[in-house]
């Protein structure tokens, strides 16, 4: 039983919510158990079903690195691609930007980092030389035509360095959209950031616009800090249908934002989505079963029926 | 790794709030082991060294409904009171109020309903007709020198008659604040809320004065709409530690907001509790082994050492 919306009044809460799919991808990456391609096929084309309207598909790092997104090239010849709904793909490097170009794709999304240690560590980079990677292959994805998202990851703190200074962000941030990205997905990599900290980076970029927020649940905040980008008037919001992506090694640790807790909340607050809830309930209910454990959304728990998972 | 605290800048977040602790009482209610008495009288202790100065004890309902609380007596004689705490418990009758005197309690709470159904249910009376089973209650328990406060449930909806409207809330509490409770805890029972409901809740009442919010997370929903309610001025939050008191049916389904996330936003928010999150995150960890099951809390998660349950 969902209550009739009810807006906050008097604030800035938008008429409309572009939830930014990033399951496939950011999800599964992050799941122990590989899914057979055909399983990822369908459950892309479920998500269309059931209203995305953008959906990252995949991501074409190296198998060494993530073997879960191995597929990525036959995923991508089967996704049966619905007119109005976009499938951006993660790209590193230039070859990953070649692979997407040869299979049609017409987004990509890069994904930088807002400190040294991270940049270091996950990109063998330094804080700055990473734009010396990321401009090429930002460059050759607009001169053909195709659009590109940047995320900046560990916005709020890294597991080294501690807190990240706002203005490291936005310096991250800005050399990133210098570039020609369209839009920011600020990450909130480790799950560490309340809602006064949210509203701060936002403010410390000057307002919300092309400003995307990515917030993982590690700390249970990701849903109040979403709300108070929303009230700081950012309209892109990331979301991961039945929260996957956990650490594969704690059974109920949990990854990203649920898009199925986000939605609750957001047909609540009267926002449009575009998105069927049940649809997104029956699909994460169907995914757990392939994943072998339980979804850690809370309302794929409530109104889904208990999947069959052998521990 | 947590970050220096951020506050939302203009906006009315109190300086400090104080945490209701209720997880001896509506937590252990709701969970399907049945604890014995010494390790409730340990929680409870060690709740009061974490810096809780209010928590729910007990509760004097018949052992034929809440057999987990059959114990009650008992406890209460074996709690060592720290000064300066609390140790309210839940009354239903003037049968729990003589117990409740019998054992030197100095706060009690009663439960009321916000919808006719659940008062018929849970209470066996009318919506309107509760109010003299409680009349009695409240008034032999101010004679005595107790502090009432008074819990409205359903404030959200109920399973049965879909949203509850907000006048009705409103009438039902002013009826409790009339009786001299202290103190109402708006409840969402069935956990269904969403933030623009909280603040249209809130003010339906003409503003946060005399207004504590109980927030359960079957929908995720319970830290956004706690946040909400800071944010229209509430200072009052009734949490659980270790988010126990989930429906004991469902492995993973959750109870009240857990008390652990809810200081991590605070703490992160500037906002003083008094509470020392280590302790908490022990305290929910150990007691976790003993439920046989793990904290449906995010941090509890994220920091606790993997209690040793067995499935």
């Amino acid at each position: 039983m969902m209550c009739e919306p009810y807006r906050i009044e008097g604030r800035g809460l938008p008429e409309r919510v572009t939830v930014y799919e990033v399951g496939p991808r950011d999800g599964l990456q992050n799941e122990a158990a590989v899914v057979p391609v055909e399983v990822k096929a369908e459950f892309v084309a479920r998500l269309a079903a059931a209203g995305h309207r953008v959906i990252e598909t995949t991501s074409f790092v190296h198998p060494r690195w993530v073997p879960q997104l191995a597929d990525a090239s036959e995923l991508l010849d089967r996704v049966e691609r619905v007119p109005g709904v976009r499938y951006p793909v993660l790209v590193p490097n230039e070859r990953g930007l070649d692979r997407a170009l040869e299979h049609g794709v017409e987004e990509i999304a890069i994904f930088a980092s807002a400190t040294e240690t991270f940049a270091n560590r996950n990109l063998n980079r330094t804080l700055e030389s990473q734009f010396a990677m990321f401009e090429p292959v930002v460059a050759r994805a607009l001169g053909n035509g195709l659009r590109v998202r940047a995320y900046v990851s560990m916005c709020f703190g890294d597991p080294w360095e501690g807190p990240t200074p706002l203005a490291q962000v936005v310096s991250v941030g800005r050399g990133l959209l210098d570039l020609g990205c369209y839009e920011l997905s600020l990450g909130d990599t480790i799950g560490v950031g309340t809602p006064g900290h949210v509203a701060a980076l936002i403010g410390a970029f000057g307002g919300p616009e092309r400003l995307a927020v990515h917030f993982h649940d590690t700390y249970g905040q990701a849903l109040s800090n979403t709300l108070t980008a929303l009230r700081e008037g950012v309209t892109v919001v990331d979301a991961s249908t039945g929260g996957i992506g956990g650490c594969p090694y704690a059974e109920s640790a949990t990854g990203n934002l649920a898009t199925e807790d986000l939605v609750w909340m957001l047909h609540g607050l009267g926002v449009e989505t575009g998105l069927d809830l049940p649809s997104l309930v029956e699909t994460s209910t169907w995914l757990a079963e392939r994943l072998g454990r339980p979804s850690p959304s809370r309302v794929v728990q409530a109104l889904g029926t208990a999947p069959d998972v052998k521990e």
